[in-house]
């Protein structure tokens, strides 16, 4: 993406010129947690830039738990107090805050748009995920985020599409909002039908995803 | 707020520099829809911004409705092709394309920093709807309605907070993503206890605003 592209770039043009010593860089291995909370920063909230790895934003209340979005190399998240963020695969990143950022994008005009055009995809991912929750019910939801993770990360071998490390049913309950229970009802109803197949622990086998992506249009 | 403030003034010199035959100006009438697929504006999206009145942003699918976001004088939101906004009071506004805007904000950095803290807004309210929805049940959800529209529009007199203006059962359905027949009950339950009367048709009194926001605490 271009956007992604950008940003990036003048990240690293502004380290060359020292001005890195205004920006937080983290080297964060899995499983690590971001609060927000714990972050030092002026104003109301933070960019945070993620420059590699994967990161899984989310929200709790009650000892639930709910995936809001995943981050990829180049998306950009506004970090507040009551953020939450998991690192899923090592991570990279850059946290500037506010006024920090106002300083450089005053400097740079083209960083303030670059940043709007990354938020702005976090909120349409968002306002996806609303509709999702609004218009969609649990089979149609999980559906989509298998395919989403096999488009993302599946590997075909002769048996389909294998997904190594698959997220297990609690993961999947968290991402899209739904019970363990009725995420386990919808798994294996597919398993029943031959669409998927759970091997061991982690790893699952999409048979066709061809029809897993046409199940999407008839389920509600 | 400063970031709206800072949006109106520039654009209002904008306005006065002769710059205003690259904006879309639009005094919209109560009733009437914007669809961002009858805009045209050349890039991903284009930022329309609210000088007046007040706007609903909302989803379709397959006959269900479900708002979004409610906007107010100096909000601001992306317009995509997918984008649909009903005009619930009289409205002034502006659409600015992105290569306009990008071209503005160059010359004007400020309007870049300003439109990406109004957008976050966005993002954040679209946060606490994944929220609501994933963490609260329709009552809680309703409460909430109520009191924020309580607080937004009520005019007190001796019986309580007059709403005059109240949004009917299914506005309120569309706005919490729930069904008609689950927000009925809640709101004849809350009639029930005392808490609301309802009026005629369109007006309600909250007798005890106090109370209602309490029982936001005690309802999941």
């Amino acid at each position: 993406m271009q956007a992604d592209h950008h940003f990036g770039q003048i990240v690293d043009r502004l380290l060359k010129t020292g001005a890195a010593h205004h920006l937080t860089f983290r080297n964060l291995p899995a499983g690590r947690l971001i609060y927000g909370s714990d972050e030092e920063f002026d104003g109301d909230f933070a960019l945070l830039f993620l420059r590699s790895g994967r990161l899984r934003c989310f929200s709790t209340f009650e000892g639930k738990e709910m995936t809001l979005f995943q981050m990829e190399p180049g998306d950009a998240i506004s970090l507040h107090a009551h953020s939450m963020l998991e690192v899923k695969k090592a991570a990279e990143l850059v946290i500037i805050g506010l006024p920090t950022f106002r300083a450089m994008a005053l400097a740079e005009p083209e960083l303030a748009l670059t940043a709007m055009t990354l938020l702005d995809h976090v909120l349409q991912r968002s306002i996806r995920l609303i509709e999702d929750m609004a218009f969609h019910g649990v089979k149609h939801r999980l559906i989509r985020a298998l395919c989403d993770t096999a488009d993302r990360e599946g590997r075909r071998d002769e048996h389909g599409i294998v997904l190594d490390t698959v997220p297990n049913t609690e993961d999947f309950a968290m991402q899209i909002g739904a019970t363990r229970q009725s995420v386990s009802t919808v798994l294996a109803e597919l398993v029943r039908c031959g669409i998927v197949h759970r091997y061991g622990t982690g790893t699952m086998v999409i048979s066709d995803l061809g029809r897993l992506k046409r199940e999407l249009v008839s389920v509600r």
